[in-house]
């Protein structure tokens, strides 16, 4: 046998080399292609498959999860297979995060984003970098205080009247930059909170500048490009986060980074790789140059924050929880391996802990809670559930651990909201489901809205129960046993599909759902019990994150994920993380609230001594369709009655 | 011939090899051997004699100053000897600047010593840079909010509350910091006026750490090491300014710095090459590691304050004068290549113009002249001479080029304060001169208190007249011819000197000395008759500079140098620089205030339009013993007046 071996992959045609002995996965990986391994490379989370044709010419120890169809199919798990010689490898679309196109402009963000663009114009646009024309008078004998002096002089009078700081390197260029330009020049300031930094001097005819916003989730990455001259959104651009190679969620990510030499360093470069081909398509749409990004406001959960900054989020995911940091040093592009201009100060939404971040503060000033009179909910859910209450008197926020369900992670035939994706589920009388999929493409599986529909119906339907187990009179040949103690219900057959096997719904699946709901749930019940509030004094409710308005509300309380409030009192607030990022970096005042906002925040964790006992008692009682007390749901309850009436 | 030379010194019978065709000059100062050049190599100075014995195998031109004496016995100047063959080279100790000594501790500055230390005490020791003990609560689920918050929290409730920067280096390191000294840490935090940056953490039981405050003169450099917990100082160390081979004074720097590729960088590293060799000095005095030195306070003119920072100081020479910055960027040591701590931070007093710096700033902050409610003046002789008026109520300074001469400069017998130095003349009857030297060594050579004190003493004996040409009719053999127009005056003859010459008083080395006295006279009318003040207004004069206490303040104002006052009335400094220096290191608020005072000194340029004028008819008034306007000095002539009765 060869000691190196070639991998000949389809579709592509891609020819890769690589050391005998090497992990499969990690050799697609590496090859640039973006394999999606949410669990981390550890077999669990089943997405990494791949077909090998042919004899078995490869190391294969048999774990990770995998159903006997796929393995009679010849599937295998990337991350499960060791390369010993030559072969083939087919990867399916479904195996790869480059597949899954982020719906920016379709029905996801889209006509959210409509509004949004809208609604930013109540700042004043006085964005915390600036570019000012200054005519300096040019020294004379009389007046021939120096080049630095008189700079600041001019800014101090003309502009702000702090203290500003200029670095050596600048400094070096100050005295034949002013020259050269006449004494009439450009010059670009960035808020550094106690003083400015004169960050760049140029001649009065420069080009014109631009600021990113933006919003670093675990699972995609968004940016905007902002003219700081009138607010103007030039291009918006999404992205895989590069990280998911490293794994899915936020503790996969962190066991990469803190287990693994050289580990923070590779997230932080996913993660920057990521950032760089937003960079890129930001600049391509807008035809500017990426030198010509001046400045970043970014938002983002704890972690994604460390791995920006190359900080070991270790601490993060072991009790009791700390952050290294949570209002990050002020840096530059440059330092952190941006392409933009390597001057161009990178600007992040202060933490108010680890399960808290920036993206939650972002998205309070964003809605405005802050502000509001009114007793306002904030609730972003993603596979942490944020919950912020408050208003202009207070604010108070925890955080519980959703799980991967409602973007697809752990569900059978679970997906990210994309073309092909079920989002809702309509069941005629003989159990035949009628189903709506994103884009009206076959169906490739099942999204996070389409799971929250599909249960609220399913058991509206009498097709599961209040524990989420399917009724196993029903009489219908799409219920089927899947292993022991497991039924599936087949949605889609495979014939009718966009895949190459059924789409079903199993009880574990639902088992996985009702666990995330709870979660959630549980998060705002213990919130409202700790201010000793009923659901009824939360006037209004906001609605942030990936589900965009295409969750159905009414689905959603019936699940008892949303507290049974008026329908009316909810409102879908987007990715109000990338909306605070915008306006942070439209107004530095807007900036340094969003400061303020973490200072004054409450942070509620939910696993301490006097509140994990209360959490999980919470947790279980939420785990029933709506929930153990059905008291809790009482609108749920006069309907019911009046259909049985 | 060959293409490489060897060059064979004495005495140290060191081996050079240098390519054919090399500047002699160059060669021995790139081999490390600091020979005197003022001129900066352009053969105007004379003071980088070597003797080469031997066939005369070698390029010279016969260019630059050297008497037919010096001629004769085989010396040349190496800057203008081309290597084209195998030499040999003696070098004598007056060509080499590490010949010699600075007196720190004899009789210049050693005195004012003890008694500044003294008087140092009358501060509240609390340096800007600064380490403290704090012993965090470890995290808890109650308070589990992010370890740089929790720092930051401890020092804004323990400390100061200000706002606290980190670098993302020292970020990524802080989470196992914190727990490998299990929350128990000493930090260091440093003073950024607007906020302060968190410079280390290190376990509680850290070795001690150490501040050095220096003075950066054009010729010498000063450093003393200080313990910021008490003040004491622990060493102090004086240097000859290794820039020296780039030319004497600062205008000879500027000119190497600008006029050569990689000028601005050759006279940077010469300088930090000088603190390196003081930071080594002090460490092995106090028995510390250069690493113990973790901030940097220093003081220095414009020009000296530029190539620290290596910055092209190219502007400050050209009218109208211009230096790039006065007030410096905050930077670290490692930044600019001092080998203290790299993470040291390097505090420097602000200058108000290119030629008033930060040195006159800091002697005026240790003079505490801007405390005083009488009206103080304070003169800096150097080869600028610098004068500050004020008190309490404002501030006003200007300066004029005094030229090198009180540092024996220019001067045919002329050296710096060291031992063999004449520093006072008596004349006998005979006119056979009494001569006391530095140290009692024997003489070679005079310096600036030593020719101060001669030519008022040779005035009053009536050798020289007010115009400073000697008196034909003295029955002397020590009067002779030297060129045409220029007779000198013969101090001490070769067989009793301790060089291999006679030390003799040129009428052009009066006329030099009488230039400088001149425009420091000048200096201190213009700024007077601006204030439309008289002398008499005048209720104190504090002397800062070289000349220590062993200024014959009489003959200062018989000369014409001081103006005509009550001799009670004048008080030396000693180097007010580096007091002033260390008053900004062992207290912030002591350095806060020497950019006030920077801030609200008024410059009078004395090259302006308005006032050049004035400045020439003042500058060309001075130039007799002791001015054409003999009311002036009116103490003088009652003095005289009674002699004649």
């Amino acid at each position: 046998m060869a000691d190196s071996c070639k991998i000949d992959v389809t579709p592509g045609d891609i020819s890769l080399q690589c050391e005998r002995g090497k992990n499969l996965l990690n050799v697609l990986q590496d090859a640039g292609l973006e394999l999606r391994a949410e669990c981390g490379g550890e077999g669990t989370c089943g997405n990494c498959q791949v077909r090998i044709p042919g004899e078995k010419n490869f190391e294969y120890d048999g774990g990770g999860v995998l159903t006997s169809e796929r393995k009679e199919k010849g599937y295998y798990l990337a991350c499960q297979v060791g390369v010993i010689d030559d072969m083939e490898v087919e990867i399916p679309g479904s195996s790869l995060i480059s597949g899954q196109q982020i719906l920016l402009d379709g029905r996801d963000e889209g006509e959210y984003l409509e509004q949004s663009l809208e609604s930013s114009l109540d700042i004043e646009i006085a964005p915390p970098y600036r570019r000012d024309r200054l005519e300096l008078p040019p020294p004379t004998l009389q007046d021939n205080t120096s080049d630095l002096e008189r700079l600041r002089r001019e800014l101090r009078q003309e502009k702000e009247d702090v203290d500003y700081t200029i670095s050596r390197e600048l400094l070096g260029s100050l005295a034949g930059r002013l020259r050269e330009c006449e004494w009439d020049v450009m010059v670009d300031t960035a808020d550094k909170f106690s003083h400015r930094e004169i960050i760049s001097i140029s001649a009065a005819e420069e080009s014109d500048y631009y600021g990113m916003a933006v919003d670093i989730g675990t699972t995609t990455v968004v940016a905007s490009l902002l003219d700081p001259e009138n607010g103007r959104e030039l291009s918006r651009q999404g992205e895989y986060n590069h990280q998911a190679r490293y794994g899915d969620d936020v503790i996969a990510r962190i066991n990469h980074a803190s287990k693994n030499e050289g580990g923070v360093e590779e997230v932080h470069s996913a993660l920057i790789d990521t950032i760089d081909q937003l960079v890129d398509d930001l600049c391509e749409e807008a035809d500017i140059s990426s030198e010509q990004i001046r400045y970043i406001v970014a938002a983002g959960n704890t972690t994604m924050m460390h791995t920006l900054y190359g900080i070991d989020p270790n601490h993060i995911r072991h009790s009791p929880f700390t952050p290294t940091f949570s209002q990050a040093p002020p840096l530059k592009a440059g330092q952190l391996d941006i392409s933009t201009h390597p001057e161009a100060p990178v600007y992040s939404f202060s933490a108010i802990g680890s399960f808290v971040g920036g993206d939650i503060i972002a998205g309070v000033l964003s809605s405005r809670l802050h502000e509001e009179d009114d007793m306002t909910m904030l609730i972003d859910i993603g596979t942490n559930g944020e919950v912020v209450v408050g208003n202009s008197d207070f604010l108070i926020a925890c955080s519980a651990s959703a799980g991967p369900a409602f973007e697809g992670g752990g569900i059978t035939s679970g997906v990210r909201a994309r073309e092909g994706a079920i989002e809702q589920v309509y069941f005629a009388d003989d159990l035949e489901p009628l189903i709506t999929t994103i884009g009206d493409e076959p169906p490739v599986g099942i999204c996070g809205t389409g799971l929250i529909d599909l249960l609220a119906t399913m058991q509206r339907s009498g097709i599961i129960n209040r524990s989420g187990r399917y009724n196993t009179e029903l009489e219908t040949d799409r219920l089927r046993e899947r292993s022991e103690d497991n039924r599936e219900f087949v949605l889609v057959r495979e014939r009718e599909a966009g895949i190459d096997e059924d789409i079903v719904l199993t009880e574990h699946d639902i088992k996985h759902v009702l666990r995330s709901k709870a979660a959630i749930y549980a998060a705002i019940k213990m919130i409202l019990d700790r201010l000793s509030f009923t659901e009824e004094m939360i006037q209004q409710v906001f609605i942030a994150g990936g589900f965009g308005n295409y969750l159905n509300v009414d689905a959603a309380i019936r699940l008892g994920l949303f507290p049974d409030l008026p329908r009316e009192r909810f409102t879908f607030i987007g990715n109000s993380s990338l909306q605070g990022a915008r306006r942070g970096a439209l107004s530095a005042s807007e900036f340094k609230k969003s400061r303020e906002i973490a200072g004054q925040m409450t942070y509620l964790e939910l696993s301490s001594e006097e509140n994990s006992g209360d959490f999980m008692d919470e947790f279980v009682a939420a785990q029933f369709i709506p929930h153990t007390d059905l008291s809790l749901f009482s609108s749920l309850e006069a309907e019911s009655k009046e259909e049985v009436n």
